[in-house]
């Protein structure tokens, strides 16, 4: 390993296993196939049973203590007006998540998750608070306009977190949703640069832009895209272009992928910090369920590239994890099927008779 | 009222009220313009409280004690072999709904909703057991090739009774599922017929027919539409090509309407029961939520007719009101993003800042 900041390239990655199996496969498909029901009637559901079981290595998949991390963090580039939102509205949302009244509390008191925020990166001062943890890189990243978002070690140091935050975190499920003012910017640039996308079709509303105002946004990410064209392995386009919840939400995929876990993905911009984590770490991406397909439009190019179908498509543009959340009684669904169904022998029918 | 029992046209319905309310639409609106997110940023979610909303007749919708009823009934066509089943599989499914294992009870148990099963006709005779509601009209339907699946009584019968079970019936919310051996080609004779969709593209492999009984099928079919060409008013279609197990949640849905029960609906057979409704008493399916899109091809054009886009497309075609249930988690999120999400002033965020 190279000690020299500026190579980046040389972050300590976790093996991933894969949870590919094919006996295991058969035996999971002949389950589902013997539950009271017609052959493959349960549709994507009987799919989503077989994939669980496959990711946890059992015929009885099941789903415990499901954990949402929200990354939080600020954008230098917000300053060039690329959102329809100030940078200050970060940490106000923040202290709404603290405070439990965002979508996502919503969704996961609805649902059982536990949620915590991390600050990985927000533009102002928290006092020690119940479910904020404070894994601040420094407040929100320079302005990719001029400079580089992050440096190689600031980067690093954002994945590293990331991934540290699971040795401590109980359960099996991870969502990773994000807040931060900007964000939209930093992924679509990722995935233009990563994904080999033309940025005009990365680019979106993001919280909610006019037509001027995306045309603005348009124009200013070309010019980032431009300054940064060294910039092409996945640690120096993320330095360059990306944001610090971002990475530490990559990090966090990486390093949850590697203990097995389902990562059960929202969104655009928690996509992208998939495919930042699947070019780091390859596998990573085998462990991922897709909960929604986002208005956003990149997210349709960045679904092609992670070749995913996701469960939901509701027109949600949020974050949060909120579209991830939003699937998750889909997973539960799909594990009390295999757990909790009859099998044709169990209820003595004979569909042959 | 005309005695004459051919006269079926003549079935007393309850009056349905229009839930729309341009007052109540607009504060409903601006509720959710202000809970902390992005305006329409959690997209057909935001349509969905909204008109729960307007169902409800309040700013705070909520659901409460959700019922499945279950309705059972075999089919005289059967014999003609249009099911890759037999129709002793009825009266066995029947036997695995009451020991809770079929796939509605597991997904019923998940979302905490009461289930029911209503014989409306099964071909067998069942002891009385807890959870099962004798309402047999009849041991399934005559063979619609040869004479009308039902008399203009016993359709009136079947309605008046699905109406009935909604006198006692608690909770705000009902989802009508089914089973019957064969229900999916009295479906699609209905369809065709109320629908004025051709017969080929309303018929589907069902519980899972290979080509050859799909052509089989196919063609059975379009003898009994034949046979059956003067049957044209809503009644008396019903009664020539219909289900027990149809009209009885026809019935159920109209009555349901008119005391302003939101219709979680499932896929295709429960979505013609819905058009059937919908011709015998105007309104019914205004209070309709779709919860999924079948995989049955027949279900695009009721769609469309219905003028329904559901919540969930899964590629599901089990029908018992799985569909229905699968989506339900999302209209509980619908009332908690209007109930539980803070608004801009609530947190403190001035979003023009």
């Amino acid at each position: 390993m190279s000690p020299h900041p500026e190579q980046c390239d040389t972050l300590i990655v976790p093996p991933i296993a894969a949870p590919a199996n094919p006996e295991l496969s058969a035996r999971l498909q002949a389950a589902l196939d013997n539950k009271t029901k017609p052959r493959g009637s349960l549709g994507r559901l009987e799919g989503l049973a077989l994939r669980l079981g496959l990711i946890q290595g059992r015929l009885l998949p099941a789903l415990e203590q499901p954990q949402i991390l929200v990354f939080a963090a600020d954008h230098g580039l917000a300053a060039q007006g690329v959102s329809a939102y100030p940078s200050t509205v970060t940490a106000q949302m923040v202290h709404n998540f603290l405070r439990g009244g965002a979508a996502i509390n919503v969704f996961a008191r609805q649902h059982g998750l536990a949620l915590q925020v991390v600050d990985a990166g927000v533009d102002a001062d928290f006092a020690p608070a119940a479910g904020l943890l404070d894994r601040k890189i420094r407040r929100g990243t320079r302005n990719a306009l001029h400079q580089p978002a992050m440096t190689a070690t600031e980067c690093r140091q954002a994945l590293a977190r990331g991934m540290e935050l699971l040795d401590t975190l109980p359960g099996n499920l991870l969502v990773v949703g994000e807040m931060g003012i900007g964000n939209t910017s930093a992924a679509s640039l990722l995935l233009a640069r990563l994904g080999r996308v033309p940025l005009a079709e990365c680019t979106g509303r993001g919280t909610g832009l006019d037509d001027a105002a995306l045309a603005r946004k348009h124009r200013v990410l070309e010019q980032v895209l431009a300054r940064h064209e060294p910039a092409r392995t996945p640690l120096a386009a993320l330095a360059a272009l990306g944001g610090l919840e971002i990475a530490m939400m990559a990090g966090a995929l990486i390093r949850a992928a590697s203990q097995r876990r389902i990562l059960l993905m929202d969104g655009f911009i928690a996509g992208v910090a998939l495919l930042v984590a699947e070019q780091l770490a390859p596998g990573t991406r085998q462990y991922a369920i897709f909960g929604h397909r986002s208005a956003e439009p990149g997210h349709r190019h960045l679904l092609r590239l992670l070749d995913a179908e996701p469960l939901l498509e509701l027109d949600l543009r949020l974050g949060e994890g909120s579209g991830a959340v939003l699937a998750y009684p889909l997973l539960q669904s799909a594990c009390a099927l295999l757990g909790e169904m009859a099998s044709f022998a169990d209820a003595g029918i004979r569909p042959e008779a």
